[in-house]
Order: structure tokens, then sequence, then C-alpha cells
């Protein structure tokens, strides 16, 4: 990528949430948005997280995205500090499969919100998209690969199922 | 409001989901944020949805907060139809506490993002400001004006509780 | 199958909910029911969506099967389109066990049904014993195939357990 | 009603469960389809229920709407005794909000199949409304009065909502 | 085992359950505990659930042992049609990890009442001593037996855990 | 009631479970089965709870009820201490409806049995039923009691549903 | 209370949080245990928490007391930043009945421990007890006055219901 | 280890428990704490739970851990039994996934606190790290060490995540 600030902060609260957040990066890449993977412990490095997240709008960052799992509080935390958009996916969690990261996340109080997606992969995939949906409002060519990708998508579903050989 | 195009599209299932989703109206008309309140059932007015999802775009909407309740369609078909961000809210359904609402907005697949804020009330004040943050990407005065809002609100918090008289 | 239209359309969200579909088209088969399989993605195909639900009653077909997982709006939202009896089958999500599926398919709201079946395999299963249930009604041939399917299944039920050797 | 056999048993597990069902018989009769109210306790009277639905379908019924809550037995041992079509509706429970009652009609093993609605009130009037999909296959005038009815409640809908006064 | 009537009758829903029920099967030897281990399916084999249960007393059975998954109705309509103690085991399911299991066994309404123990094989065993436990309330030698085998189940207990070599 | 040894203790963890377990102590009133109702907190007196579960046999209890809420250790901890039968009622939790309750009685590990009724109202009421099946064994004429019961609730089933006036 | 250092801070995310925390200032009260009750809005003064949670141990604060609902981020933020015991209420949720707030407090990530109370007001005493618990290991008077208070509840467990009147 | 009093109980239900139970010891070592290893299951040997836990603290324990799993009982009923803080760890179980050891440990009734920890692994990580919390409080050195594991473990967090090799 180019020496410009990037604009995505794909933030996770750790080396393990790699496997679902790599689902993001993937697709930021095949729209060409610039984005910067870091990790973030709320827990674990609290002092990072409040450097970034009251950093981020300075640094050119226009939208965060962040995954964690269990009592997941990267995504809330990072909102309460910034006012970018902050887009939060629920790493899937051994006991409970993720329902405690998906609570942890979308159910902020009024005032601090995280636009959140589904648990794991999905999630992860679709954060990237909504973020290029949110930067398309204001870059056309943008635009135009994010309805690209989207008519791409909708070709490739077959007509019929085919069973597997 | 103005003759403009409204920057956002209000959208809910049915007359009851208005309990909720008027505070999304209210904390967009305190950012002066114009904006569309529209009933739209996926289920009883599909029509309806697909006349709308697909024009949104043209009609100069720039995001989407859809609130339904239960087995709730309407922000995912809503996605589906337009590569605007669609923000959606989980209204509080009577057996399963929004529960169900909640499945049925969040774990969109892979393709189609949905970003859902929480259940009920808390979830519509937060829809309406996370529009107000992806709008304030391109808008310098709205971001002051959410700024304040923000810092408005930190101001409000006391520093200790006190007794109900 | 003949050339005749298909009784019934067995639709899916996308192919790897084959994997559970399959099994209503082999009791379809069994009961010697025609069907057309078709992979229909609420929300990566809407317009795929909208041109079958809106046509299925012309096309002839009598009763429609769908599955889906996770936000599983496919059943719901092909019933929003027609009158045919629409029967829907939650196929098991990765992190929440289908139930997800079911809630987003079983909870709709007033005046849309839904004919649920269970989660994965069994609801399958049922799906197609339900449809050749309805089918019935007004064809005697398939309501002995149906009663004799029943009377086999009940004939092959064990009188006491064995060890597996 | 006239002298006629009825089309629909419209059964429940008590006195109290029609104050959900009574929603079921309305929408039966705003369709002008007829129905046997009857109460039916799997577990307080098993006779009664071996006898009713042994006997079901010579007596002319052609639907059965089962309607039950907590361990909700009726709907699915109901299907164990005929090929009838049956749908059940999960009556909602005091302790656990109808999610027992859900469990216990939609998760049928393979092979007998209950076509379940929404929890409470508003899966009574769609199991009503499933029921009239259903005759409606051979029967021109009732799709016509539910062609109707449905589009009656498109009509219904509201463009935007209003302020309760 | 002797030509005596058998004092507990054991059954499941279907052989896939034996996997479970034979826990119970185990434990029961163990006390001295003559069973008889039969398959009665409520769905599959609904007349045989009848006769079964309304035979079980005069047969000579004192207590009946239940195992089922999903909609787990055959513990609860097995207790309909008799008034000998019915235990209920929760077999394990798919999907829901046989929450639906406990649920549709647990929830009876009040007047027919069964006695459920736990999700699985701990429920399997736990059904077997709580036989015991009623059969011994008029067999003293049974009661010393029970007494001898909870004793050895206490001294088994090792006073510190040993790392797995 | 008499002086003889009761054959039911009733025991309850708090003065507040009394509502529920009163509709135990109804039944077995109703059945002339003999009891002593007693508060016991496994938590707040935990040597009480000792004492009488390490002396319940000695004193001519044949069954225990044993009703508590929330983390409810109650019916496990005196099924812990002696042989005796232990039946188990949930308590309806505020926060959770129970569901803990439930968790907390039913799910016991292998070794030590508690048979576990409905949440509230219904399981205590089929608390007593249960009992009175396990002393019914051994006591004809309470089995005819019992019966009788039993037939009285069949024959209070009205045929069909009546609107309230 | 005296001029020294508070021992206990008594931390909550919003006014309506008091109505709940409240019951742990009576038993701190009860227990004579300084505290002071502070209102900390992890998401909306988040400058305010990392500088309570920073300080709170310079401060003299031994025990820190958190309560927070829905995604409840206040306690394990609090953790993050101290070393000081954190103890967490979760408070009841208006949708999800305080399950959100449990798991957002409760699944901590191995690495930051937050002691975790029960749901609402039961978790709010008992956070008081805990703090007291603590303390007493080097506090011989406060020892002696939980070992008091622990006695006077477990005097005040009536032997018997008694039937409100 | 020293032959002085170990200052914490490290129990457990069975030795099953030790998988999860041993991450606990590993951090206690760790910080240099000391502990007892004990088997002390509530159900099966309810005696030695009793002697345990009325005499832990004269035998000089400070801290009690405790882990069980499914209808776990140890943490609440010692702590019902003494005064020491006594943290509690749910075990995963199998078929609930620890949803049941969680309720069965935190929801204990306002009276007798378990300090509360994650499910599984985490939860045996930070119950440790929350007793060394609680130690250092007198405890200078231990205090210091606690910091430094607390910022060698933030030391710990890569920047950036990397790729598996």
């Amino acid at each position: 990528m180019s020496d410009k600030a990037k604009l995505i902060a794909l933030i996770m609260g750790s080396q393990s949430d790699w496997d679902t957040m790599r689902h993001a990066a993937r697709v930021l890449n095949e729209l060409e948005i610039s984005f910067e993977p870091l990790i973030i412990s709320a827990h674990r490095t609290p002092d990072r997280l409040v450097q970034f997240a009251t950093g981020a709008k300075a640094k050119g960052f226009k939208v965060v995205i962040a995954g964690a799992g269990g009592a997941a509080h990267l995504p809330g935390m990072t909102a309460a500090f910034t006012t970018l958009p902050v887009l939060g996916v629920p790493v899937e969690s051994k006991a409970l499969s993720g329902q405690d990261s998906l609570y942890s996340i979308v159910q902020m109080p009024g005032g601090i919100p995280v636009g959140t997606l589904a648990i794991g992969k999905a999630g992860a995939i679709n954060a990237a998209l909504l973020a290029a949906s949110i930067l398309s409002l204001s870059d056309n060519a943008l635009d135009q690969r994010l309805t690209a990708w989207r008519a791409a998508q909708t070709d490739a579903v077959a007509l019929s199922p085919r069973d597997e050989s």
C-alpha cells in the first residue's frame, strides 16, 4: 500500500482474532481500500487503546473495524473515545459460541454507537463491505468497485444445487 | 425541513415500531440531519420494499436506518437491493424480548452487511448517531455538531448518584 | 421427471444448504412427488427471489419448501410475494447452531405465514412429508403412498435396542 | 356454520389457550372457512387425543391447527396419529415466554411433521392463513378470498408513522 | 434375569438413544434391579406407546424410565396414560444440545408429572439411581445395595487431582 | 395431621418460595398425604440443611420435595446427604425467569439424582403428584385416591373453549 | 464517615444503576465499611474512567465494586487499568434481563479478572459482602462484624413458612 | 513449597475439572503463591465439603478457589460455611457448554457471595489473578510480583497480527 494515511483501522483484541479478521482484510484488499491491521487489547493494553482511539481521527482513519471475543469491550471502548464510525465484529468464543461477544458489542447504551455485524467470518466480511459502503458515499470510484463486487457476487450464485463429487 | 433530498431514510416495519424509532428521529432532529420516516413492511408490503430499496440511492438518501421486530427481514432485504449503508434496529418483541429481532438482523451472511445496533430505544438512538458519524466524514459542520452533542452528553453525567425523592 | 409442471419448488439460499435440503429431495423422490431444486439467495440474488416468488403460482408450483440459515429471510420473503403454502427449514448455522435460523423463519408477524419445521436434516425430511400431506388432500394415490410410507416407518422401529457391534 | 363437515379442527390444550387461539378462529371466520374448536389436552385427556387424531380424517377434517404451551405435545402427538397436515401454534408460557412451547412443537424428529408458526397471537393468525393457503389449492373461491384478504392487508399499511394522540 | 415381572421399564424413542440409555441399564444391573429395555417412539409408533403405557402397571412395572431427544414427547405421554412414576432423560440433540429435549420433558403442565434428570449420560445414570431410591422404600435389601453403591462412589473420590500421564 | 411421622418433607429455600410450594401442599392435602413444610436455606442455614438431610430417613420421611430459586442448591445438596428420593422444584427467579433455577437443579452429575419438575406452580403441583405415585407403589388406598384424582382432572376438561364473560 | 480515605469505590455506569447499587451501599454501611459512590460511565465518560481506574490505588481504595448493565464494560475496563480487586455487578437490563450485562462482565479473557456477582439486587448485596470478606483478611474487627452479620442472617431464617395475611 | 500453611485452597469437584483448574495452579506458581489442590465433590463427598469449608479459616487458608461444572454447587456451598472469600470457576460442561455451571455459581442469593470468573480456562487463570489481587492488599512483595506479571502480559501483546506459517 501507499504512503498515504490508511482509510481503515482494522483492530482486534488478540492474535487469535486474526483468523477471523483476515477475512475483512481480504475484502478490503479486493476493493482496494487501504487499511492498517493492529492488535489492541482493551484489557491487556488499555493504554494502547486510549492512545489509538483518541488519535484515530487525527491520523486520518475514516472508519474503525474492531473484532473481539468473549467480554468484547474493544469496539465499544473505541467508540467511547472517537466520533468515527466504529464497526464491531463478534469473534466466535469457545464456550458460548460468540453469543457473549455479540451481546458485549451490540448492546451498547444509547449515546455511543457500534455498528455490529454477524458473529465470525461473515461478520468480518460484512464489516469490510459496510466500511466500503460508507466510504463510497464520497468516493465514486470505490462506489463503482463496490457495485461491481456485489454484481459479481450475484452472478456467482448457481441456479441449482449440485451434488458434491 | 427543506425541499432538498432527505439524507436519511428512516424506515420501519409497522406503526408499532414508531414508538421505538421516534428516538432515532429525535436525535436526527437534534443533529439537524434531514430524514424521511416511512413504514415499509417487508412482509405485508414487499413491493414497496423493492421499490424503495432499489430507488433509495437515486432519490439521494445516503444512509438507511431500518427498524423491525420478530422475524425482522426489513434491514437485510433493504441491504440486498442497495449498496447504501444500512443500519438495523432490532425492535423489542413480545415473547422473545427482541432476541429474535436481533438474530434476524445481525446474523446476515457474508456479502450483504447490516450494521446492527442494540435492541430497542438505545439502538434507535445509536442508529441516528452512527448515521451522523458516517455523514460527518464529508460534512465538517455536522462533525462539529456531533462532537458538541457527544461533549454535552459527557458533561451531563453527574459525579455521584442521588437518591430519588 | 416428466415434462409436466413440477409440484414442489425446493429452494435454498446457497449451495451449502443442499447438504441439508437433499434429504427433502430424497423423501419427495420416495413419494414420487415432482420437484425443482433451485438456489435462490434472498440477499445475494434478491431479483431472482422476487421473480421466483411472484411467478411461482403461475408456473404451477403448489407448495414451496425453502431452506436457509443464519438471518434466514428466504422463506418469509417468498411467503410475502405469494399465497402458496411456504414451508421453512432452518439450516443449522455455525456459531448459533440454527437458533438464529429458526427465529428468523418461525417468528413471522401475523399476516404472512411460514410453516416451520425442525432445524436441519429432520426439518428437511419433514418439509417433504408435510408437503405430501398437503398435496394428498386432493390426490388419493399420493395419500396412499404417504400412508404406506408412514406405515413402513412404523414397522421399521425395532422392539428393543441392540448394542452396536 | 352449516351442517357440513368442518374443514379445520382447531384444537388446543386448555381453556387458557383460547385467548391465543381465538385469533385463528377470527381469521378463519373472515375467510369463511368452517372449523370446530375443541379442547384436547394431550396430558390430561390422552384418550380424547387418540380418539380425535385417529378419527380426524374420517370425520372430514382437512387440516388440524393445534395450539399448546410449555411441554407442548398436542401438535406432535396429533401428527403421530394422522397423515393430515398439522399446524402447531406455540402458546406463550409464563416462565420461559413460549421458548419451551416452540422447541416442543418445532423440533419434531424426521418422519412426523408439524408445520410450526410463531409464538402466540401472530402464530395463531398465521396458522389460519396457512390453512387457507392449503385449502386454496383446490378451492378457487377461497383462493380469491385469501388473495383479497392479503391485498387488503397490504393496502392497510400506512405510508408513514403517526404519533399517537 | 429371572422369569419374574421386570421392575423397571427402560424405554427410549429410538435405537440411537441407546447410546445414552445403556448407562441406566448398567447402573440397574449393578444394583441388581430387573428391567426391560424397549424402543417406543411416541411419534413413529404411537399405538405401541398407548399400549405400553396403559398396560405398564398391569404388567408389574413399578417405575418407567423414558429417554428421548428433540421434541421429546415420550416421557410426558407415557405419564399421561399411567399413574406409575415416570422418570425422563433428555437425550442430547444435535443442533440444540438437548435444551429442546430438556424443555420438552421437564415443562409438563400441572397435573401430569415427569421426574426429569440431567441431559445425557449423567441423566441416564441418575434415572437408574432415582428408580433405585424409589424401589428401596419397600425393599430393604435394595436399600442396602444402594447405600453401599453410594458409599463406594464416595470412597472412589481421590483427595487431590493428578496430572494425566 | 396426626402424630405419626410425616411422609413427605416439603422443604424450601426461603419464605418467598412458599408462594410456589404451597401448591404442592395443597395437592398433598387433597391426596391425604402427610407432610411437614420447612424452610431450609442451603446457603443461609447450611447446618440446618446437613442436619435435616442426614436425619431425614431416620425421621421417617419417605420422599423429599425441595423448592429453590436462582443458584438453587437445596435439592442437590439434600440428595447428596440421603438416599431418599428427592424431587426438585425450580422456583421462578426474577431476572432469568427460573432458567438458572432449572439448570442448578436438573444438571446434577451422574451419581446423585434429583427428579426435577417444571419451573414454578406447575412443578410444585407435579412434585406432589410424583411423590404420590411413588408412595402409591406400596399403598393401595393412596393409589386409588391418586387414580381418582387423575380421573377427576380428566373429567374436568371441557370439550370446547368458551369466551370469557 | 470520617476524613480518612474510603476503602471501597462503589462505581456505577449511570444514575439508573443506583437503584440496584444502593443495596451494596446499605450492606457496606451495616458493616461500617467506608465507601465512595461514583457515577463513571465507561462509554459516556471514558476519560473519567481512565482517571479513576489509574488513580484508584494511590487514592487508598482497596476494592472496587462496579455495577453496569447491557454491554457492561465498566468493571472489565476498570480492572484493565488497576491491580486492585474489582467486583462486578450485572445490572438487570430491559430487553435481555441482564443476561447481556452478565456475559459482558463475567466472560473476561484470561489475564484481567473481574469477580462477578449475581444479576441485580442480590449481586449488589453480595459484592458488599465479598468486599467485606476481602478486607476482613487484615482487619479482625471487621471480620467479627462480618461473622456477626452472617450469624444474624442465619438466625433470621424461620423454621417453617407462614401464609401471608 | 514450604511447610507453612498454604494461602489458597484450590478445590474442584472431580478429577476431570483439573484440566481446567491446573491453569489456576500454573498462575499461582508463577506468582509464588502457595496453594493446596483438593478434590471435593459437593455431591459425592458432602461430608468432605462440610469438613473442609468449616475448617478452612482455621487451617490458615486466605482465599478459596472452587471450580465445578453442571449443577455446580461446590463454590456456593463452600461460601455458605465460611466467611473467607470464595472465587468460583464455571467448568465447561458437555451439553450446555458451561452455561449451567455459570448460572449455578453466579446466581447466588443475597447473603452468601461467590466471586465468579469466566467459563473454563480463562476463568481459572483469572481466579488465580484475583486471589493474587486480594492477597496483595497486605503483601507488598506479592503486589510487586503481580504488577510485574501484568506488565509483562501487556508487553507481550504484538502490535500487529501475523499470518500463521
